[in-house]
């Protein structure tokens, strides 16, 4: 890593800490200056000037509105509560030491950075904390959502654990929230079937809440990873709930709501996955329920679609689901992985760079692990003395590969998937 | 009734002992021939000449395909067939007889004859043999069709009953099969809340079947009416079901599903309802349960909207609700009539006829009942009272006419409708 972008990284660090995710000004200020200038500008007391007509860009629906001189007095504003915050920055040596505290931060254009998360444009978080063994961009690039409400019935659990697990045993991710209820379900279904899961987190990834998720949270950073656009030791409020939902809606290639009242924070994050255009899915139950009356809502308003199981959602985000349904450009053979992207939910995040790696973007261990793996089949021991490599990186590899759609697994351990060979 | 129409009414008695509903060669024939020279030519023993080129329009798809000798051989076969049926027919005496039993006849053209049966083209039955109350034109006018697997669930039950009352509390009858489970749900569901319920039959309308519905046919045809395509003293048989499901899909302004696994016949009926371009509606249900695995299925291959209640229902078939949806045409009070056709999926059936009746259509009785009805709402002795009439003849009346849509319950008893003023 160069310096240059070495200083730019701790200034994302550090903008973490001085303003909330989504933070208009600051999102429409890094449209325009790099964040080590910004940082620069708010230790040295004074905004950065900023052209005329900048304030449209501010919010991409043209808010705020209002005389310029009105916009000077709200960046100076800003100004003072970024740095009033200056002093809850850690210093730069201690950003390091997160980083042996098992705390990483990835930033736009590093290689674990999701880019499906470029379609929220300037509400894209500044960078992301994160705590955990799986690779975050690898993980997500077979990963649906799986959200509900906290008041879940015996039901709702039901279906969210068995969904999750069965969705991890075909390789997906499951995104959740990281809460009581529903949330908890999915991420213990996917920890359950051995599977990758992400929790987004509206707190510090160090921190435990709820606290009764504290041996959940640390099971989830053994065999997942924990996601945070808030620096460690933030607890959460419940507006940070609100902006952390935009993240689980953009982060995965569809949403799952297994069970929401009509008031459940859960139809926000559905929202968001549909207003970015990613496939939205809920799961049907009891019409005398009230925690399935925002899952039936939003299948009759929004066009949800109904489904039963992981089965259902597969379909729905597979590129041969996509083909089914009438897209065209997904062409048969090579032409798949194209095809999920073109004319897809997840055309958006295309723009910013294919979230679905190619073969030779592969890490060199990888890749040294997927040649070894052989067609029809083989356990993590034999394919870690084909490649020349210890067991544990071998495991940790293939659990990376299957969530990248590379390879699965089978009766005899794990097998390249037929359609990456 | 002049001579003429009245022996093509006994001759379209004849036909439904002669030929099952949907006979093709039969329903074709019809396209070109009058009943009476059809049974005559029964009669006589030998096929009308029929046109070259005729075969095709036998059925809408085109088929049957082959030689015109094949064509004639196949139309000597079907006479045969007839002829051999002539023995069953009862003379026209007892025809007239079932009359004085409360079997009555109704034929294409008649004024209780439902005309968005029409949008069934040849398949269209070849008259309707009903028992009960209720006129089945005007019941029909606010219709939705309410069905479900026989294995209906403590759930199903629940849900279907209730959604019958809710629908018959505001004025809509509701049309089902008659059988066990969610069937007898929702004909029991509209009794209950004294609303008009109409069984589509596969047997006789004097037929007691199943045997354990023998209360609730004799109840329906009390409070609602029996219809079938099938002469008195048939009995039903798998595939007299299968056939008698598009009237059931055709009769109504919708259908909702309200349990039905994937194999269950309930969705042959939705079939039709879709094919037929009427609303289609499923409950959701538990995922867990098979008996709601159609109604998903349906929900997410079909389209079919998720309702989870009366309201749902009326919405979805309501002009308004139709307005609401993007359709243009339906126009604010005077218009809603129209709107309610034009551009709808009732619009089939307006090409044969308005279905709902004008104002200056109700026969005198009804219209003279619904110039007693006061706006504030009034009972139905205070309504005999001041249009001179009967406390039987009124209630009866203002059941029709609720059906129609002119007139609603109130506190106060019975008033008119705004829409209808």
């Amino acid at each position: 890593m160069s310096t240059a972008s070495g200083r730019q990284r701790v200034a994302r660090a550090v903008l973490t800490y001085l303003a909330e995710p989504g933070d208009p000004v600051l999102t429409g200020l890094l449209t325009a200056c790099q964040p080590a200038d910004i940082v620069a500008a708010v230790e040295a007391g004074h905004p950065p000037a900023v052209p005329t007509g900048w304030w449209a860009t501010v919010r991409a629906d043209g808010r705020p509105r209002g005389s310029d001189r009105r916009h000077a007095a709200r960046l100076e504003h800003s100004f003072g509560a970024w740095r009033s915050r200056l002093g809850r920055v850690p210093p730069e040596p201690d950003l390091a030491g997160f980083h042996r505290d098992g705390v990483r931060l990835v930033c736009p254009g590093e290689p674990e950075w999701p880019t499906q998360l470029d379609v929220l444009g300037v509400a894209r978080p500044y960078a992301l904390w994160l705590r955990g063994e799986a690779d975050l961009r690898y993980c997500c690039l077979r990963s649906v959502s799986v959200v509900g409400a906290r008041a879940a019935t015996a039901y709702g659990a039901h279906v969210g654990t068995n969904m999750a697990a069965a969705l991890a045993e075909r390789g997906w991710a499951v995104v959740s929230g990281g809460a009581y209820g529903i949330d908890g379900c999915a991420h213990r279904g996917a920890l359950a079937a051995d599977g990758v899961t992400i929790a987004v987190l509206a707190c510090g990834v160090d921190v435990a809440y709820p606290r009764g998720h504290r041996d959940l949270l640390a099971g989830m950073a053994a065999q997942g990873v924990l996601v945070s656009e808030w620096p460690p030791g933030r607890t959460p409020t419940r507006r940070r709930f609100l902006i952390r939902n935009r993240v689980i809606g953009a982060l995965s290639r569809g949403t799952v709501v297994v069970e929401a009242g009509v008031r459940s924070g859960a139809l926000n994050t559905a929202r968001h996955a549909r207003d970015l255009g990613r496939p939205l899915m809920a799961v049907p139950g009891p019409v005398t329920s009230e925690v399935s009356a925002g899952c039936h809502k939003i299948m009759r308003e929004w066009g949800a679609v109904c489904v039963t199981g992981a089965a259902d959602v597969i379909e729905m985000l597979s590129p041969l689901g996509e083909r089914a349904s009438g897209q065209p450009g997904a062409l048969p053979g090579g032409g798949a992985r194209d095809g999920g992207a073109r004319g897809s939910p997840w055309a958006g995040a295309a723009a910013g760079g294919d979230p679905l790696l190619a073969r030779d973007a592969l890490d060199a261990l990888s890749a040294d692990v997927l040649r070894a793996v052989p067609a029809r089949g083989a356990g993590p021991a034999t394919i870690a003395a084909a490649a020349g490599l210890g067991v544990d990186a071998v495991v940790r590899s293939l659990g990376l590969l299957a969530a990248g759609g590379y390879v699965e697994r089978c009766s005899r351990g794990w097998r390249v998937r037929p359609a990456a060979r």
